[in-house]
């Protein structure tokens, strides 16, 4: 039986948690893949700050990354550090020293990717990063080794736990996103610093590697539209409601032919789609081929357990593929189809709230504002209390142009009848 | 680039399917993918009688097997005929040959697993069947390739669209079981003989399959309870509807220890839970792994891209793994655990409707007769028209034995007071 050696860089949540994996299950591993797993080295920052030291035996342990890389029995460097600084040196280094990294890492999985890739392919190392999306969701490899034979058209998916959770009480419960910001943390769903969650940058680094992955063309955060959701209001999820919509923060993104629109933001979907029915903490990704149609894959997106799952299910096919099949991220990763073009004018339908004095011409001139601007409206609603002197007219458009729409909000906001525009919302259907 | 020969036995919907992805998509699988497919021969009954002939250049077309088997260029042989035989001789002759074989046929398979495993094995040839259970849904690779590190304890899916779709029908627009069918048969969903969906024979033929993966033992068909959907009634939806449930037909697989349950039957769940929102054609697996915790795969349980999009996944990892990693479905056929266990007894709960004379008396011999034999009531609640005479009870119980249930009903059959043991249906939360 082969056996292969793994290090860990970090032994956190999830590095604990591969640890007992392979510790509790390596028979049954043994059993069913005939490869034996072991846990040779586990980098911490320091013997006296670690938490997890009496989770491993004390010989497991180093603090020296130096000591990791050059021990020439290690076959596999697993990163579960999180962060930029030292993961992205660690991954490098490790790839240079020929050896496969697996990464739950998805910040400096997204802002790397080039430079690892180039690592990877000079020593022919191979690099895993199934943990990096949708915790233990095997979101990856299904659109590497079930979808080869599809072009993906559309990625959707509920790829942040915590801002699931967040809109989830504010849908059932009507809580303040305060509130249920104030729970999320209390219940350790959110970190004291919640602004990598909530504004959307977690997401947006997640779908920066799933649309990279299912377009087959690099995809950096930078051309990615990010908009978080913290402006969302109880008006909100009442207008929601009474449309029969659900808010979610989706991560977005769309191909047709070269181009594609990638972008995370607050959507409405309507109550009957898969993705509105994922409540709290679970992910859902749903994908559309061209043969295969929809798909979704939903999960716990987080979690000690679920994500080291997915790590030591990208540790067993590592060991599976270690010369047969190692890019598995990159063969496919430039377009043949020639230059991508990527849509930052993406075509929308837009749900939008007005706060409005309520006298005649009110309407003509605001309809008057969207049709200048190419926007057309599917339905006008007026929605809650009026006092007589002041109302709120939420608009529901039919698809149309994000720079349309933005221009029509800006000469709308000028417009003495209009007090304020309460909420903007993208809607997919 | 290495060249992959692939022969279809079979040109009806998948097989069709199937060419037309390799022809249509061939320059970007070998893009993406570095391997050549091209498929050389198609396997026919006859000529005469062939619709889909003008699908493909002639002189691929064959309507001897002999001839398809004894080809050296051919590397896979694709058998998506469907039915016991000549399916079961031609794969069996293909393993012989030690071609690697591709099947989307759960019938076949689910009834000659152990002569199929042992002819692969004897040559080294591969066999997949990831086309085999829920059409384009990547069940079988993430069973494989992404919760190996997991102790599966439960399976439990919407494997069959065709009862769903009669079932969305009659939850949706309240239509009985007969009207229902008549539609499905008009849409094409259903065949002019239902009886291999609507008995459950299709979902426990991928039961046998999806539960065998699961629980690394072989599950044969003769193993698995099953029941079909066609004695509901109209009522069974009300209660249903009442008591905030959904019924659907599920496949349920339980593994506790050595302890294995199968089961097909209509069962109620929580309307809150994923699997409730699952509607129309679709289907979903849900699967609990001790790491992983609960993963739901959802999407197009069969048509012809959906399932060819499943079989050409099936042909692309079966050239990647032509040497490393054959036995995908076999190697880890045995559990490590020693004898499995079958519970035939096994625990769920019910509800139970009864049609009783509405006289004193009558509660306390039903529930006398459910204490006698161990089952123990949630709830009683009486619904519907109340003439006087008589009435309609529904009992729902709290886990109880199956043996249990079937027993005391037998006692309560016989009661003056119960007019008829009006539906029995199990509930899973």
């Amino acid at each position: 039986m082969k056996e292969y050696q793994v290090a860990l860089l970090g032994f956190g949540t999830v590095g604990s948690g591969v640890y007992r994996i392979i510790s509790e299950n390596g028979a049954q591993i043994s059993h069913r893949e005939g490869i034996s797993l072991s846990v040779r080295k586990i980098l911490i920052k320091d013997f006296e700050h670690e938490p997890n030291l009496a989770l491993a035996p004390r010989e497991l342990f180093s603090t020296s990354f130096d000591e990791v890389v050059s021990d020439p029995s290690i076959d596999i460097v697993v990163e579960c550090m999180g962060g930029i600084e030292p993961a992205r040196t660690f991954i490098i280094k490790a790839l240079d020293a020929g050896k496969t990294v697996v990464t739950s890492n998805k910040e400096v999985m997204s802002k790397n990717w080039p430079a690892f890739e180039k690592a990877a392919k000079a020593t022919g190392a191979g690099l895993y990063l199934e943990a990096t999306v949708g915790g233990g969701i095997p979101i990856i490899r299904t659109i590497l080794d079930s979808m080869q034979a599809n072009n993906i058209t559309r990625v959707m998916g509920i790829i942040n736990g915590t801002t699931n959770y967040i809109l989830t009480q504010m849908t059932e419960n009507g809580q303040s996103f305060e509130d249920a910001l104030k729970d999320a943390q209390a219940l350790g769903y959110a970190e004291a610093n919640p602004t990598a969650d909530v504004e959307g940058f977690d997401a947006m680094y997640k779908l920066s590697i799933l649309s990279s992955m299912s377009f087959h063309a690099h995809m950096p955060i930078e051309v990615i539209y990010r908009e978080g959701i913290t402006k969302l209001t109880k008006s909100d999820f009442e207008t929601a409601q009474l449309l029969n919509y659900r808010i979610k923060l989706l991560a977005i993104g769309k191909k047709e032919g070269n181009r594609i629109e990638v972008r995370v933001h607050p959507t409405m979907i309507p109550d009957t789609h898969p993705l509105a029915s994922v409540r709290g903490v679970f992910n859902a990704i749903f994908l559309t081929g061209h043969a295969v149609d929809d798909v979704m894959l939903y999960g716990r997106g987080a979690g000690c357990m679920p994500t080291a799952s997915a790590v030591v299910s990208d540790i067993i096919y590592a060991c599976h593929h270690d010369k047969a099949h190692k890019y598995m991220t990159f063969v496919n990763e430039e377009s043949m189809s020639g230059d991508i073009e990527l849509v930052k004018d993406f075509s929308c339908i837009y749900c939008i709230r007005l706060h409005v004095a309520d006298k005649p011409g009110t309407m003509a001139a605001i309809a008057g504002a969207f049709a200048d601007h190419g926007v057309s409206l599917k339905s006008v609603i007026q929605l809650g209390e009026n006092d007589g002197v002041s109302s709120r007219i939420t608009f529901l458009t039919h698809m149309a142009s994000e720079f349309g729409v933005n221009e029509a909000l800006k000469q709308i906001e000028k417009l003495d009848c209009v007090n304020e525009v309460e909420s903007v919302i993208r809607v997919e259907e």
